[in-house]
């Protein structure tokens, strides 16, 4: 549980329940009770559904109580467009799957929430979904005959980021939440991960929100059902890993290569020498592929085409991409 | 007062107040009671300052009472720097104005928003000011220290429009005022007038916020005191001019020249001419110059300088301009 | 040919041939020798094909000698996905016509060059579509095997504008061109129309290039064979209207309906009027619809569908749309 | 020269002369012979100008000779307008320097290439810097009357990245000097440092041009005068660090502190974890700042005013902001 420690004494977070558990279950991946974990394969990707079900637990990992689905895909940083369709039909289902749990009807009126900042690449995964997805709300107040059957109401926005917007992100949510009242948010996401090997290639899905601390950005207040008053599913896909991670992770490697490294080096020193060189940026410096344009523009496609694919009937799988804005 | 009928016929309307008087007072501009109209000289600009006391007269020019003060200044269309950097100024001066006669302290917090479209450019002014401001809110509650003195809060905004996010864009801005209570909202949005001459070369500013039908989108829900419960300034620059309006302005210039036409010529075959030109578009044909990029980007500089230095005690006019963002 | 008259008097043009042809062919739309005109019915799209052999003729229609094929589809300016996906098989299907007529091979390198301005919405439809088409020269040259067979080298560049650049976009091409050596480049732009209904449902293919004076922009030096050495196609669709055309159709109108109007107004009161309603922008005033930024996207999606289908064998009409960026 | 052997086994470049020139003297800090370095003091930054005589020594480097000016101030991160304009002021002066030491007159022509991915913030530099300078060879060729004295022909380039075009970046841009034919190209560009420190504080100037394995990209061609014919002056600023390096620095950094450490582990073994931390994208992931997009904001904004008052007689330290477009 070392690394875990690490993470949690520096607040540096992995927003994948997957990584929590199995950091939680420690090296020798031992069962946690009130935690259910089962696994799936399909052609292109693995899929596995975490249930937590004891809050301490979930504490313990940092994760509200509740299901994260996550969808392993590393096919999704190929340039393979027919094999991302794959992996979008798989995310549609499980979108589809959530919102039965939650017992959002076919018709319910949902809002997409985009999060992070649209100027900065690596944190723009939710303004870029946003601006692919089919919005349909004013449609149906306004216009309903131009809508044929199969459609429901969705609403979308971006709100930006407290850096430039000055205001809490959940409270520009929470605000609009009040006033077009929907069954449910959407939220989309650019997560943190602890293994660069996830950077989009893996998919998470949950039915807990967004909770504080979690994500890329520095959101204080939870985007979840108890601060909007209705169920928030939360979309992420890793696009950054945090630099004191890596070098964490570097000095665990040789300590499992050189015996009586721990003897001879005190954690503080590995501290320090991280310390020192994140410096002047702190916590604030990421890990990020250089091609990670296209390969946010990817994972944007493939997400936007799973929502409009599972929020409405009228559109299947072999006409979603379609329906790309 | 023909061309008033007409526009309020098509549901046309005129964002100027000093248009919409002119069209009341008619030919010979007789003095309407209950609208007092002023006038100032600038260097590079002329100030025209409408005060609507009579809501009877303000309904008939489709305007609220309360002030409107139209900087002219046709040099923002030259490609001239220092000259915008007077009319800012100017701008800066009455933004002042308004904000001390709605009683609102130097210290007091203040969220802009910017109306319209980012990605259609002659409705992008909005979104394109809030890019260029300076947002100071979250420092002041989250790293006062980072902030000198003479900063007062002010939080930033750009809703998007209903066609790309669904909801009525005044349920996003009440949502927020509504979590963050600010004193004053300033909202700032592109105009349509009837005259291709003070495209981007008018700044409106008014203290009535923006009422249902004004503007280039098509807001249904005012933006004002009555929505928001706070006093909203209203920054408007034409970048448009509505076509049938052209077409009707080339037909009242023809029954000007030539004796007898409107006995020859019914009103309402003028009418089924306009419309079958502008058909399939109806009334949303817009009239606007080739190079309205450039003319918007630099009127965005323009009110973005203005707003850092009206509001911040700490901005004068010799250094406002390092402050764009 | 009296509007003919009005638009070369005033330098207006219209960039589509199958409307200077109908203005040449005048009101008895009489045939004219050395222009063959050529009709096909789709369900969603109706095709005229026009060869104009005669360069006399040419001239008059202020055209190049060559093919120019339009497609006529008003369900683009729909809001209906699986329509538009129609027209882009037709497109298409012209696209690899003209191709083969200028014996282009299969596996030729190609150049696509999006011509226009990506900051002003109604001139940003060719850096839309290259922001959007598959480009493969690259993993060609450096990456063969990452690449399937089926798909040729293909480059795209988006040159920018004269008013942001200070280049003449011909040169930047050109220099190009010489490097890289292409067999042909397919230009994209957006063009003006003289009949507001053809904004955004007509699309212009022809294997002439683009010659001087068209355009919404101002290229006075052509792109073409004559200045590339190579052939050039190019896909233009309508997206503005001139003014002033606006203005002399509402005027030849009023002459239709009114007897003895001809002998009662000069033409030259009419040229006053029109000249003093568009300053002080002159011959540079547009007429575009509102939504302009989602007519756009739709027809960009629809020709760079179109592209990617018509220029790899490995990709098929039924997976286009995956390929798209 | 440990990390130097290091960077030029993994192909990992420092692209700061200034980086080089210390890596090459070593721990001693040893004088290099051919390598004359100066340092001078100002208020907010302090400058080093590296002048390499030794294309020997230049290898060792991994640098061309020529001189290479480095600013060094840390403030240019902090929110502190006024401070980057004492920055900028720096800068323009040293451009001076150098174009004047290249004998580039008042009146030459000048291109700017801003290099780099405008869809990467973190490679985004050059493109942001150009959208924000003042291009007039337009107006001096086509409007010469509109532009007063003291204003050069200035034309402006963003090429974009050969990941979007297909096409090596120094093929655009060669192509085009070849048709202009300017005096003089200068090219910015976003640097990768080897420390983090350095991050949106240095700005390093040269008169050497741009040369193959430097930068964020991947430019196989140099753009310099071997391969343009005229001298290039490149403006670089670093914005990443290159993983590897962070961890190596941390194996370095244990090494000083653990008394026996290279004696117990095997330079190999390092590399192993390295590269194993690292995959699958190999040395393709760079450390970021979370801010990335203000920092590369101010930056730009910085550059672009150093360039708008050195190049233009016109344009004092004084009124430089105004020229931002």
């Amino acid at each position: 549980m070392e690394i875990l420690n690490i993470l949690q004494k520096y607040g540096i977070v992995t927003d994948l329940a997957v990584e929590a558990h199995s950091l939680v279950r420690g090296d020798a991946q031992t069962e946690i009770p009130g935690v259910i974990e089962n696994k799936e394969k399909y052609d292109n990707a693995e899929v596995t559904t975490i249930i937590i079900e004891n809050p301490a637990v979930g504490a313990l990992m940092g994760k509200a109580p509740g299901t994260y689905i996550t969808i392993d895909a590393p096919g999704l940083r190929e340039n393979n467009p027919p094999l991302h369709d794959k992996v979008s039909e798989i995310l549609a289902l499980k979108i589809e799957t959530l919102l039965k749990n939650l017992n959002i009807s076919d018709e319910a009126e949902i809002l997409l929430v985009g999060l992070g900042n649209w100027s900065a690449t690596p944190d723009a995964l939710g303004p870029r979904v946003i601006s692919h997805v089919m919005v349909t709300r004013h449609l149906h107040k306004y216009l309903p005959q131009s809508l044929g059957p199969g459609f429901r109401p969705v609403s979308a926005l971006s709100p930006g980021v407290m850096g430039t917007t000055g205001i809490e992100t959940a409270e520009i949510i929470k605000g609009t939440v009040e006033k077009i009242k929907p069954a449910c948010v959407i939220a989309i996401d650019a997560l943190a991960a602890t293994n660069v090997d996830r950077i989009c290639s893996t998919i998470q899905i949950a039915d807990t929100g967004i909770n504080p601390g979690s994500g890329v950005g520095n959101q204080r207040m939870g985007i979840d059902i108890n601060t909007l008053g209705i169920p928030v599913i939360a979309i992420g896909i890793p696009t950054v890993v945090n630099a004191a991670i890596i070098i964490f992770e570097a000095f665990n490697a040789l300590k499992q290569q050189v015996p009586g490294f721990s003897r001879q080096i005190q954690e503080q020193t590995l501290h320090h020498i991280a310390e020192k060189l994140l410096e002047p940026f702190g916590g604030n410096l990421s890990v990020t592929p250089k091609e990670i344009d296209i390969l946010i523009d990817n994972a944007a496609l493939c997400v936007a085409t799973a929502l409009n694919q599972s929020l409405h009937k009228a559109v299947g799988k072999e006409n979603a991409h379609l329906y790309l804005q």
